[in-house]
């Protein structure tokens, strides 16, 4: 596997494979890889040529009190994983190769952001769709992996993708969860055993709620009844929100229409450890 | 030469030309061409192995008062014009082809866009910054050409370049004058004989400015001297600004560094037509 710290040398590292209909694979993290990043690479390794992956921990996507300082970081195992996943390039670049001195650009995507993690977080997904710009000018790939986990993201940088014309397909994958049904974070290593024990409670409320949206039951019946469901399983957690949305405009879903999806998304604070989770419902 | 009308048309044009060290020059237009316009085709067709004319009115660069509807548009004579200059490729796209339906994504450069043409005209640069980060990726140019003349666009654009890491260069050209000393715009034709006549004042000013700089006047008491000159020489003209300033950043100059570039910049308002104009005054 070959490490490239800068721009220019992940360039050249790119330019020796460049030939006709060569299809580049990119996986964007910020490090502190766990099954769910490890999915995304394998799905890339499947379908593209060649598989970069960047693992940056973007400034810009945190706010002052968000804990950038705090966020995991565990480079060196996770170079072990990727080699073991045999991926061709890892690209860990510094903070100041990505803003070079005097940066003053941003990428903004309105309307989608303005809701849910954009109105809890405002700064979160200019720094997302910056940095993810970057990124793909940089690597330029064919294709670019995300995990639904992070759903409005998904949307977000579909949207971008769609709208500033990025030559590139977006594939998103399945969230990873643990055999108990927590979907796999970075975050979850914050977790106290009893907090670890109570973040059920994200996945089983947006799988009772889809479950009973799929016997039929009216959305905002539904969403009360996880609400409650909720409210009846936790000790000290949190709801910031439980809602179904359209999942490419993020705006409140009314009913299922033909040829549409949901999906079921929440948020909640454990402790100190904010989390977030969503199941998608495809159209009857 | 190949007129592309969609992105999809354009990608094919272009991707007949891959092959390895082939250059691609770029640049982009609102139309209306002019000699000025004409010198950017020459500097791409000399430097470059492919050069691609853009011509699109962008919307999002005029405000709702700025007259969208009246900038000029002479498409046919565009198109004459290109083919003398032997020019490859002509994309002339849609509003819906480059802003697809929904597009919410845009493009800001801060700090450099607070002063001048981006005080004055507040959402303009955004609207460059987002079309001119769609056509790049779309043409994905090695080189892109602009003029001297809308120098402050020039400055946003290559802190945008750097700050999201599109690998091309941007070439700025020497504005084009005609013989009485105007500087050439598409803006021009609004103006009427006596506009035209009394529009000379712009370059009479900062010409002076300069000069007397170079001799050795403070910067502002040169600065106080051209104001003078252009209310001695003015009938309608309004004085929007007049000032000394730092090409790169835009902040006001000081003094001369060595190493250091100033730049004399003006704007102001004949009748009902706004001109902008500069000289740049290379370091004692």
């Amino acid at each position: 596997m070959e490490i490239a710290k800068t721009v220019s040398e992940l360039r050249s590292f790119l330019a020796k494979g460049t030939r006709k209909n060569y299809s580049i694979g990119f996986v964007p993290t910020m490090g502190a890889l766990h099954e769910g990043h490890l999915s995304l690479v394998r799905a890339s390794k499947a379908k593209c040529d060649e598989t970069i992956v960047s693992i940056f921990v973007n400034p810009t996507q945190f706010a002052q009190t968000e804990g950038l300082e705090k966020y995991p970081r565990t480079l060196d195992k996770d170079i072990a994983l990727l080699q073991k996943e045999d991926v061709g390039i890892l690209f860990i670049p510094s903070k100041e190769e990505i803003y070079p001195s005097g940066a003053a650009t941003f990428v903004t995507v309105e309307k989608i952001t303005e809701s849910f993690e954009g109105a809890i977080r405002p700064t979160h997904f200019r720094g997302v769709a910056t940095v993810v710009t970057s990124l793909f000018t940089i690597v330029r790939p064919e294709v670019a992996f995300f995990g639904q986990k992070d759903l409005q993201q998904t949307a977000v940088i579909k949207r971008m993708v769609r709208d500033l014309h990025f030559p590139l397909k977006i594939e998103v994958c399945e969230t990873m969860r643990e055999p108990d049904g927590l979907a796999m974070s970075s975050r979850n290593q914050f977790l106290s055993a009893e907090e670890r024990e109570e973040s059920l409670i994200l996945s089983k409320t947006i799988f009772y709620v889809r479950d009973v949206m799929l016997e039929g039951m009216p959305f905002s019946v539904a969403r009360l009844r996880g609400v409650n469901l909720f409210n009846s399983l936790k000790k000290r957690a949190v709801l910031e929100y439980l809602d179904i949305i359209n999942p490419e405009t993020f705006q409140l879903a009314e009913s299922f229409k033909v040829n549409e999806e949901a999906a079921v998304i929440i948020a909640a604070r454990i402790g100190e450890t904010r989390l977030i989770d969503n199941v998608i419902i495809a159209a009857k």
